[in-house]
C-alpha cells in the first residue's frame, strides 16, 4: 500500500524481505517481481529521478516512442502497489548493516520531517544517477530544451541528431571525447566548454583535424521555440547554430547511503555486481545506472528481474518446504495413484 | 520496410549489418536499437513464437498486466519497421559462415516457397524456445487452458497459483522436481505424468513425504469454462481437482540453423554468451531463451539492447571518423574559438 507520514508507523515493526531504494524503472521492476514472489517489499522513492526527465522513451519495445517517462513510472508504481508492494515517498539518508538485517533511515516530508527506520533482509539500490546540466542563471531556459532536443544520452537519442548541427556541451576535457563517438550520428559538431575548464593544445588539434569548432565562452542562453532548439548564444556574443545537442557533463550518483557499508566493491561511483545484480555484499543488490554497464532502461528493468529472483531463491531455499498436510499419512507411506 | 515474396528480391544484394532471427521481444528490442544506431537490419520472424502465446504479461514494467503478448509483438514490429528495419515472415533454414559474411537461407511461404539467401556482417539468434505441451487427441482442449490458467512459466505466473489446487504436468522424472519449487506458491500440488515415464520409488517416497499425490494415468481432458480450469480427467476415470497448473515438460529450442557453425559453445541447447550477449563466435549473438539464464521477457529485451550496442561499437570502431569537412583548413591548423 501507499505509505505516508500518516500511516508509516504501521510498518515500523515489519521485517521486509527487501527494501528497494529508488522507484525508477529498475526499482519498479524489482518490486513487481518481489511482490509476485509473495515477498514483502517497500519501495522508497525520492521523486525527480532520471526517468521522469525522459520526454519520450524510444528504445523500449512495445511503447509508443513518444511515451513520456513520467507516465510509465506512474503506471509501474501503481502496478507494484496493486501486486502488494509498499511505496513511500521519502529520501534515504543512511543504510546500516545490523548483521541479520539492514536498517534504512528515511527522511519523510520537507517540513516537520519524520525520520523512520525500516528493516529488511535485503536492500536493492536502484536510486540511479541524475545528469549534470550546464548551470545558467535562468535554469528554466535549460529545462526548456534538456530532454527534448538537447539530449543527455547518446545511445538513447543519437539517432535523433542524425546529420543535424549539434552542440556538444562538455564538463571536462575528457568529456569532449564524446565528440568522437557522436560523429557516428552527425559530423556537424560544435564543442562548448561553457567556460568551465581549459582545453589542451593536443585536444584543440584533434578537434581541428575533425573540423569541430571549439567555443570556450560560457553559454548565455539557448534559443528556440516549443522545446525545439535553434541556436546557442554565448556570453561573448557568439551565436552557434544547432538544432540539437548532447550534454556530456557526467552524472551525480545517488549512492551516498551505501558509503558506510563494509564489503561493497566500488569501481569509481559504480558498484561491482555479479550476473544476478548482486554486489559483493550478500544482502545488497544494485541495479541499472548504479552498477557497471550501459545506462539503459531495458538493462535496469532486467536487473530488477535478476535481483528479485535471486532474493526469492535465497529466501525460498532458507524456508521449510510447504507440504500438503492432509495427504501425509503417518510414516509417510501413502502413495496415491 | 516489410518484405514479402513480392519484394524480397530488392534486398538480395544488400549486405545487412545484422540479421535478427526471431521477432519476439528480444529480437525486436535488438532491431529497434540497431535501426536507431543507423544500421541496416533484417528481422526474420517465423510466427507463433512464445510471446504470442502469452495471454498476459504481468512482470514487465509499465504495461497493464492483462496486455496480451500478441499486442506487444505487433506494436514492437511496427516500431522496428518505422525506425528503418526490414521485416520478413519466413523460416530460417540454415546459416552459413562465409568468413567475412554470414549467409542466411530463409524459406518464405508454405506453398510455392521461395528460398532467398540474405547476407549480413552479424547474426543475432533470437528465435527462442517453444514449450512442450501434453499431447491430447483434441489439442484445442489444451490450447483452451495453456497460457491462461495452465501455465508454462513458474517465475512468471507462480503468484497466480497462490494456495490454489494445482496440477504439475511433468514430462520426465527430473521435471517432477519443479514441485519442490512450486510449493513456494501452493502446497496443493497433484503430480501428473500423463503416462509418459515410470516414476522411481525414491521420487514416490519424496512426493508422499510432501503429501503431493501422483497420478500416472494419461490425461483424457481438461475441464473448465472460458479458460478457467476446474479439474483434469484422466483416462482411468480419475478426476483431479485443480483450478490451475504448471506444465513442466521442457522446451523445443529453435536453434537448428546454428548447429553447423564452428566456434560456438553450447551448454546443452543453450548458447554460452558473454556480458554483451555475444557467443564465442565473433559475429553471432544470442538472446533470451536461447542463451543461458532466466527465460524472462525483460531479460531478452535487455539482451537485445546489449547485442545491438556491441554490434554498433564493432562497426563504428571499424569505420573512418566522420569529419566536418568545410571546417578543416589545409594543414589542420584551424582552431575556432
Amino acid at each position: 500500500m501507499k505509505l505516508s507520514s500518516k500511516n508509516l508507523d504501521t510498518r515500523l515493526d515489519t521485517l521486509y524481505d527487501a527494501i528497494v531504494i529508488g522507484g525508477g524503472m529498475g526499482g519498479l521492476s524489482a518490486a513487481i517481481y518481489l511482490a509476485r514472489y509473495g515477498l514483502k517489499c517497500l519501495i522508497v522513492e525520492k521523486g525527480r529521478g532520471r526517468s521522469v526527465w525522459m520526454q519520450d522513451l524510444r528504445n523500449y519495445v512495445g511503447f509508443d516512442p513518444d511515451t513520456p517517462g513520467r507516465d510509465i513510472i506512474n503506471h509501474g508504481s501503481k502496478q507494484a502497489v496493486d501486486w502488494g508492494a509498499d511505496l513511500l515517498r521519502g529520501y534515504v539518508e543512511e543504510v546500516t548493516d545490523e548483521g541479520d538485517t539492514l536498517a534504512v533511515r528515511v527522511k519523510v516530508g520537507k517540513k516537520d520531517s519524520l525520520y523512520p527506520v525500516f528493516r529488511s533482509k535485503y536492500v536493492i539500490a536502484a536510486s540511479g544517477v541524475i545528469d549534470v546540466l550546464p548551470q545558467l542563471e535562468n535554469m528554466q531556459n535549460v529545462y526548456d530544451y534538456a530532454g527534448y532536443t538537447l539530449h543527455v544520452c547518446m545511445i538513447c537519442d543519437g539517432f535523433d541528431m542524425w546529420d543535424r548541427k549539434a552542440v556538444l556541451i562538455a564538463g571536462s576535457e575528457g568529456q569532449i571525447n564524446a565528440a568522437f563517438v557522436m560523429n557516428w550520428f552527425t559530423p556537424y559538431i560544435s564543442v562548448l566548454t561553457h567556460g568551465l575548464f581549459p582545453v589542451s593544445d593536443s585536444m584543440k588539434q584533434k578537434l581541428a583535424e575533425h573540423g569541430y569548432p571549439l567555443y570556450e565562452s560560457p553559454i548565455a542562453r539557448f534559443h528556440g521555440h516549443k522545446h525545439q532548439m535553434s541556436n546557442v548564444e554565448l556570453e561573448d556574443g557568439t551565436v552557434v547554430d544547432a538544432t540539437t545537442g548532447l550534454i556530456s557533463m557526467g552524472s551525480v550518483y545517488h549512492n551516498h547511503y551505501l558509503k558506510g557499508i563494509e564489503g561493497l566493491t566500488w569501481d569509481g561511483e559504480n558498484l561491482v555486481t555479479n550476473d544476478m545484480a548482486q554486489t559483493t555484499h550478500d544482502r545488497i543488490f544494485a541495479l541499472g545506472d548504479l552498477k557497471k554497464g550501459l545506462n539503459q532502461v531495458s538493462i535496469a528493468v532486467a536487473d530488477g528481474t535478476l535481483a528479485a529472483t535471486q532474493i526469492w531463491r535465497n529466501i525460498r531455499r532458507a524456508s521449510p518446504p510447504r507440504k500438503w498436510e492432509e495427504n501425509i499419512a503417518v510414516g509417510a507411506g501413502l502413495i496415491t495413484s
